[in-house]
């Protein structure tokens, strides 16, 4: 971790621990960098990656503020770490219907911008929230990136493999998100009935050097399923 | 616009006319910024903002990538310039069911952060795609920061209005999504049977001096919606 990372994860902690709510005020530039003792351009580091990752926002000529908006409950749809972090309040297991090498059906092998013949594991697995059904999931991993995986750690997080165990960092993702109905097999799995409120959503994974690694295709419990967006502007 | 940020959308612009796609390198730094006759600093800015966007991707000594995965027909659903923008390439229309002057719902001051008593706009609209129903929105506008709105405005786009008529700068938002069950009124509205699944988004706009101005409730027609999402992954 670099420096203004580690500014940064010691300035959100502040944050949750003095109990800040939305639109306080931070301390002004000249205090931050005497509290944490590092330089003018570490703390704006620290504050621009803050403000990306919608902990705070900055107004020009005012200041620097709290942004903290979450509902209780809802998964945040932009980060790319799986579930685990965001409901770590919450208790989530999965149970590993398929775990095999396969080679990938047509819209894997075109998400993953991969040959019809390369490799990849086929990952089929339900996840629960409180022992209730949230999705169900199957992914498609390049094996040429992601060379192991086993029943365990799928039953666990595959992202936490991923990066503590091999090492890999993840980037940046696209996810495509689509509402329909709930077909025979889905809603046996969800414990939902045929014809019920099915939320699909796509992601292509990538890791920090742009390469797609992931394919996944996620179809979730509706009664389950809260999701929160923070959106910057980057428009005007 | 800044000079970084008219750089920015020259680069894309080049993009976009060059037919790049994702994964082609762009130029180095130094013909970047002999083309566009700028320096290091402005270039670094420009491309630090089209990261943001996702329009490209910066490999630490590799260079700068296009990024480019949108499928044709998705909303994105960070842009935080209403549907417009999006959706150039699609006939959009609205029909407005309802625009009043109404003390705002609890749910409406809680969001806006306002007391009961303070006066909102209440729009209700439905929006159609290439004539098809697009979703139903019901949006909560403060009448201090917003105060002025007809019908016209309203049939048209309420976020051009706001920054090209009136100057505002739209900031941050927070949304909130759930998937359900359409009742008999949004099943009518949308021209869908009782108890078709519902896309349901809630979203809290704050201009970008942090103040919430807009609290929208939007349901979908499942037919319809095909959101994408660009994820950046700040968390590692």
């Amino acid at each position: 971790m670099l420096k203004y990372q580690q500014i940064a994860s010691d300035i959100e902690k502040y944050i949750v621990t003095h109990e800040l709510q939305q639109g306080d005020k931070l301390p002004v530039l000249e205090t931050l960098m005497n509290q944490f003792a590092v330089s003018k351009s570490t703390i704006i580091k620290s504050l621009d990656l803050l403000e990306r990752k919608g902990i705070v926002y900055q107004v020009r000529g005012s200041g620097i503020f709290v942004r903290r908006h979450r509902r209780k409950g809802y998964i945040s749809l932009l980060s790319n770490q799986g579930f685990k972090k965001d409901l770590e309040e919450f208790q989530l297991t999965s149970e590993v219907l398929t775990l095999d090498t396969v080679k990938p059906p047509e819209e894997a092998a075109l998400n993953l911008n991969i040959e019809p013949d390369e490799d990849v594991f086929y990952l089929k697995r339900i996840r629960y929230i409180n022992g209730q059904t949230l999705c169900l999931e199957e992914s498609y991993y390049r094996k040429t990136i992601i060379p192991y995986l086993n029943t365990e750690i799928a039953a666990d997080s595959v992202f936490k493999f991923i990066s503590e165990g091999l090492g890999l960092k993840v980037g940046f993702s696209d996810m495509y998100l689509q509402v329909g109905k709930l077909n025979e097999t889905e809603a046996k799995h969800l414990g939902l009935k045929q014809n019920d409120p099915a939320l699909r959503v796509e992601t292509v994974f990538h890791l920090t050097n742009g390469q797609p690694f992931d394919f996944s295709k996620i179809t979730y419990n509706y009664m389950q399923s809260q999701f929160f967006i923070q959106a910057n502007n980057y428009y005007g």
